[in-house]
């Protein structure tokens, strides 16, 4: 028997309040047999980057097939589309407000379309829940069998962020953006190793990281190689370089934030 | 092949702790195949109300023959009931202390029970976990089959909060009341679209909010429209008036807070 | 037809960030059929007491063949083993550090292994993320049908806690030590009823509580009964006492966190 259908579900809804429920039973009353996944609902309100890229390292490992329903939403009930963006293994529903953005640069795109088709969304779409009444109902029908084509026209002029997310900026320096600071105070940036090799065309051992004022040299393998208090930084889980301190937040010292800038430099 | 029974759960339990777990654990004992489906453990401690709106914002949306299991319960231990709510789509399992006070008011009731049965309780019963020991296995119990008559007797004297929700104060006023403060600090209001129309007889684009000292005079259709820095109210999604300021919290800058009054006047 | 078997998850990763979701995709990948049920994410970081009492308050109440996936893992990277525990009803995955220890008190153990099959983990295995690469997969073959002994080989010197949760100080004295302070204030220690009445030969009515540098010599037995504002001690829902004040907070009122001492004298 095959598994029923796996829609995870990514907001900045955060945890409290009926939001999440709401979108849920939005799902369950179309597709009863559909499995929701939590990813996160506590993404920073009104946060698209952050949103992206909570998306980016976890879409990947789902098994193919997967739906990605993700809703950060500030623009809810202006004139910003919602889209179905299908890739080879997956699709992702929700705003075409830039949230895809990482997907777009990591996957190939085989089809987006704008979800159009009134009786595919709930009888009253209300103007400030479209989590509910648009994208929950598209994840569901997909989810059930219906098509993209049923959904939508087809569209090719989606929405990015205007983000550079690592670049040149002189020979030997590299910037980035800081795209997250988890619990632990790690600083996630967006310099990854294989395009940070590419752009440098040196190892990442032989760098030097600059943020917040101060410079981290020291490279890790692991958090538990952090001599105590000294800033470090290493390759994380996926790819993305991290500075950390052992027992302590580096985001709090640096005093960093989602969108600050950091760099690296050839030492 | 009959989707799985759906269980929803809603709790002021909190996202730490082991509570939550325990419970879903009682539930898959009693009943292995059913789906657990989180609303949130995030309902501030004890507060019943605001568990009463999270569920009325969020019930509804389910399948029929959904079991919502809500718990916030400051006397568990003490004489008050257990009970099941069951009305023509849904079945309602908690504490009998007003946590379905709006249940009440929107659904026909078709019976209340109050649980009795100790065969259907785990075999000790805590003085302090009833979440666990005595609702759960309820809800397991009824989602794999068991009527609510072997659970316990009928009951006609269930409780309600003796809440006036939203009342005509004067010719052209209306008075309602704060129910929920959303993480994106918007003001939730007990002053519903439809009763705001029989209370004063005409649209809401004819009338202003009062709170927390303040005159609110300008309607946005959604939180995209709301000009920067300026407090608005609109229709939120679930009928239930909102007050608003774009990128802000108008709960922190209005110093309200759950159960705190609103007014409604004719302009 | 068989329940899909059911996988417990607790960590401290937060439910912000993608972690939690990284995981449940590297388990659906291997397992699409395995149930995740959430117990939780908010365990405080790094804090292997925490995670230790949580999962104990826990895991009992699930059915049995559950397995119970665990990861709160200052080491990761380290030397530290992954291991699997198996259990008359259960099988608990995670890192070797203690977070275990309550669970070797409690039950017998059958068998213990170290998670070492390459084949059974993700292909790239990271330094700083093995619930990902390492113990969600293992979980999910081990739903899948994989036995203990394709995972890796058996091993005796598991890790525990050299922890004292409860011993006695002197006669008619017994110390303890805190090992949670829930969402409601509550402080929950480590004196277990059914021990402390081994070490004091006594019945828990007749003794009293010192922490924080307070005597809480009054007994409730439950909240609803506690005096308003004054300090009580009552019999926890896992039998685990507790120190609590009505609809404050015991845990900032006394100054206590996890770890902290406290004791029990007779009167």
């Amino acid at each position: 028997m095959a598994s029923p259908p796996i829609i995870t579900f990514s907001t900045d809804f955060g945890s409290s309040g009926p939001y999440v429920g709401a979108v849920k039973g939005a799902i369950l009353q179309i597709c009863p047999q559909a499995r929701i996944v939590d990813i996160s609902h506590e993404i920073a309100s009104h946060n698209i980057l952050e949103g992206a890229f909570n998306l980016a390292c976890s879409y990947s490992y789902f098994p193919a097939g997967t739906i990605h329903l993700a809703v950060v939403d500030p623009g809810v009930g202006s004139e910003r589309r919602g889209i179905v963006v299908s890739t080879d293994r997956y699709r992702f529903v929700g705003p075409d407000n830039g949230l895809f953005t990482l997907i777009y640069r990591r996957e190939k795109v085989k089809q987006v379309i704008s979800i159009e088709s009134a009786r595919h969304c709930r009888e009253t779409v209300s103007a400030t829940f479209h989590g509910r009444d648009v994208f929950g109902p598209a994840a569901a029908w997909l989810a059930c069998g219906t098509s993209l084509e049923q959904l939508g026209p087809e569209v090719t002029d989606w929405h990015s962020l205007p983000l550079t997310l690592l670049r040149r900026e002189a020979p030997g320096r590299v910037g980035g953006v800081v795209l997250q600071v988890d619990r632990f105070g790690n600083v996630i940036t967006s310099v990854h190793d294989r395009e940070l090799r590419d752009l440098l065309g040196r190892r990442p051992e032989l760098v030097e990281f600059q943020a917040g004022g101060r410079r981290i040299a020291r490279r890790c393998r692991t958090y538990a190689e952090a001599p105590r208090g000294e800033l470090v930084y290493l390759k994380g889980s996926s790819g993305y370089y991290e500075i950390a301190v052992a027992e302590r937040s580096a985001g709090q010292i640096l005093g960093l934030a989602v969108g600050d800038p950091v760099q690296v430099k050839v030492r």
